[in-house]
């Protein structure tokens, strides 16, 4: 049994706040000879609720890997209520793209992919339609086109959930995917599924938000990335940005203007998530970037 | 009868778009002898309506200032179904202050007051405390301590009407005036009274928007100016603008941050306002700069 | 001789200012039968300089597409000392892209291009490398690998140049290209060659901006696109924007963010000049958007 | 001896990086009774240099207050080669302004000092002008007229030293003091003087940064605070921010632009510095926001 292969683990922790949380986990890492790398803590005083990101070198770890959940759940997660995740930095996640047939998020996360950006793996690309699935296949990413209906939806979402089941999908992103999925799916997959919406939210949220946003004549545009919840573009914020807009800008202007935007807010999302910056908790995120 | 006490005249038109507007336009003033300092058009395809913005030199023009409403008038206001506002660079605009008891727009509104910024004159300011009396009365503007409840309301806005009728004023600010004025009192001023709210609109419409920004867990927040309609902050939109926000903000903080993108988003839209900048129609702005 | 092929024509003046110049323009087109679709003008009063842009449908034009250079020029380009430029909206403009062994920015237009978001044509991409060839030919594009060195640097050029007339190329696009072309070069294509520099200039031109910016401390760092001149990095500038950084981004933090506002910094660039938005005029540029 | 007058301390540690600093530093504060409000620290791995922020409730400290510094040097700083500083909640940072006839960042400093958003004394402004006097004396502030030419610099300088030692100053602001400091003069106060340039250096030291920056045709203006140093504009940064700009704007609406950059700019400086969130070194800043 050997650590090698792990270079470094990343722990983050979601606990009520008390006296020395901070001592008590750098005293567990540093007891067992491991070397912190990064820590950032955050305590939300309106909830006395503490949170932590904490990073290590695995190198003079004395836990071997497969023994660490066990270990930190006895010495620490269990007596002081902790909700946690740990992971690894020799194990990529696996993200799986869910797309309908708006094109731009994708085409931007296949050249971040392609270009080597994010450290992830994409096992696979889900669409209802058939536009994307030339690009797909481009970068090398197999593609299932499983169009929906209303009357077949609940079978193909069992389907999706094999295919992601099938490839040991860490998380899903919604790149512009113009489907709803259902309640039963997303509590299947609890912060683990990233939506781009096309708004400044909570103002516009739902469909053709930026007709909206011609309507009632607003100087800014935005866009949202969150975790997906059971109601409709309301989950966890993880980021957020604008762009300036003119009374010369038509709809068709502040579509192409927002989508610069949504390219650019969906990616940092997915950097923080695979990074293990994101913790939500009670709808809101802390980000530590 | 002497065009020299005015440097220049600016009309603001919003008709019904038809060909050959701008060289019609160009030609009334061309004609008499104006020369166009600026000229700004815009035409919304959607509405087919078009505006335009055109400053001019009265220094050589043939018709005595006093006559120009009337000329204007026949010769193209009329035949053109046109909407329009005619102002002259001699004559400053003369703004009142309703105010409360937050202090930071205001403090920021005498600055650039006293320090000539804004070309303008600050006739009187009214507030329902007397809180930023002094400053007002330091800054060496007349200040009316006019308390709002329930049931003097009507009796309060008969006083404020008098006054502002007494000081001919041109248009109001509220800055962070937290009362709610009542519908016969703002149709007695379209488009000429402007408020500062404290979200980005449409976003947290109401009261307290920074704490709901706080619980919807948002990564931006911003601010609106408007003119104010009859309904609760839905007034055509002059300006807005918004900061980056952490999860290590307050609400607090989220109230601090908020309060320097209030001051300058207000400041922007008594700028636009008071240089003929803006013009409202349908519910949105077209803001020529 | 038919219209019917044009539907609308845009012209872009810059010339010394005088009394009724948009008077003048609007009187040709109009009396010609010509609807103005947009029109924009400037004055710099400090060079005493006017810009005009102006688009008009040529349904009714009275004067045939192929003589409108000639008429233009004969009744107002010549007696004004116009400097100016006409296009078709149904001539889709011809753009080549210089590119290197970064990808962001190529991927970004293979994207747009591929998406339809920009009306024009890519007839080929010249690079000094190998790497994008297979990016350039997924999407249907020559791809031609012309590596440089000192010694055969005249000769490449020479071999571009002819690459380029042979494609009937209007415009070029260095999309990271880390080679300096020659003043010879870039005096046959004035203000038709747009770069992307990784900072704000003036700030950090030359290379490796990123590691200046970090060594500096900046809190912000951005990127420049610019038409280019003989100095290197000082043509003027179409479009610039920054992103914020913290003391926790490394340098290579910045690159990564940094990619992001080149890419979207370097595409307005691109949208703004095939829209004919731009006039460039004593290394400062006017857009009108 | 009491602890009841300080309600939390807050240290500021910068010091080469070794495995186990958090929690060393932590078991000081901890194993001493304290309760950790606050804790944030950063590690730069290019200088491995440690930096840390730690802010801790004294109620139930061991340690009295005036015990405090040389407990702490003796247990960690000395040991571990820490720069640091030590401060207590319950004592205002003192803060002088040297200012010359920009009024606008002066003015946004005393509204804000005066409805109570900053926590901190002003107990003197110095000017080499009058004309602030009237606004400084309506704050209720010691104004000092020291008006400087090249032949009364050392003296006024010597003068401007006993007034702020006389004053008990901690830092000084520079609020557009038009004035240079000597070398002599800036070394008594090391990361001590913040000074506001209305640029975003690198671009743009020096005199008149906006007619720069209109004379290159830049579309972003910005302003830069930061700690003053020997070497002109050149010291670590504090913080920065930009406005977007266009061809309509003149040197004068950039200068107009540019001092809502600089006032807000200049305030989160102040904010951060008085609130300890920065800690400088090697011409480079950690701010902990």
């Amino acid at each position: 049994m050997s650590n090698t292969a792990a270079a470094s683990a990343t722990l983050l922790i979601n606990c009520p706040d008390r006296k020395g949380l901070v001592h008590i986990v750098t005293q567990f890492i540093y007891s067992n000879g491991g070397n912190v790398i990064d820590l950032e803590q955050h305590v939300d005083r309106e909830d006395n609720r503490f949170f932590m990101r904490i990073e290590w070198d695995l190198s003079d770890f004395a836990i071997p890997v497969d023994a660490l959940s066990g270990a930190f759940e006895k010495a620490l997660a269990n007596p002081y209520e902790m909700q946690w995740q740990l992971s690894f930095s020799d194990r990529k996640p696996r993200m799986a793209v869910f797309v309908s047939q708006h094109e731009h998020c994708l085409y931007d996360m296949l050249a971040r992919y392609q270009s080597g950006e994010w450290d992830l793996e994409i096992p696979l690309i889900i669409s209802n339609h058939t536009k994307m699935q030339a690009a797909a296949e481009a970068a090398g990413i197999p593609f299932y086109h499983l169009p929906v209906t209303k009357e077949t939806k609940a079978d193909v979402e069992a389907e999706q959930k094999a295919l992601l089941q099938a490839h040991d999908v860490d998380f899903i992103v919604l790149a512009r995917y113009m489907q709803i999925l259902s309640d039963d799916f997303i509590q299947q997959f609890p912060n683990r599924v990233i939506n781009i919406h096309h708004s400044f939210l909570p103002a516009f949220p739902g469909a053709k938000p930026y007709h909206s946003a011609y309507a009632r004549g607003v100087k800014i545009i935005g866009a949202t990335s969150h975790y997906v919840t059971a109601e409709l573009d309301a989950g966890p914020i993880i980021e957020q940005d604008v762009a300036h807009v003119r009374h010369t800008d038509t709809v068709d202007d502040l579509v192409r203007k927002g989508r610069d935007v949504e390219k650019v807010v969906l990616s940092r999302a997915i950097w923080r998530h695979i990074n293990q910056k994101v913790i939500a908790h009670n709808n809101r995120t802390v980000v530590f970037d």
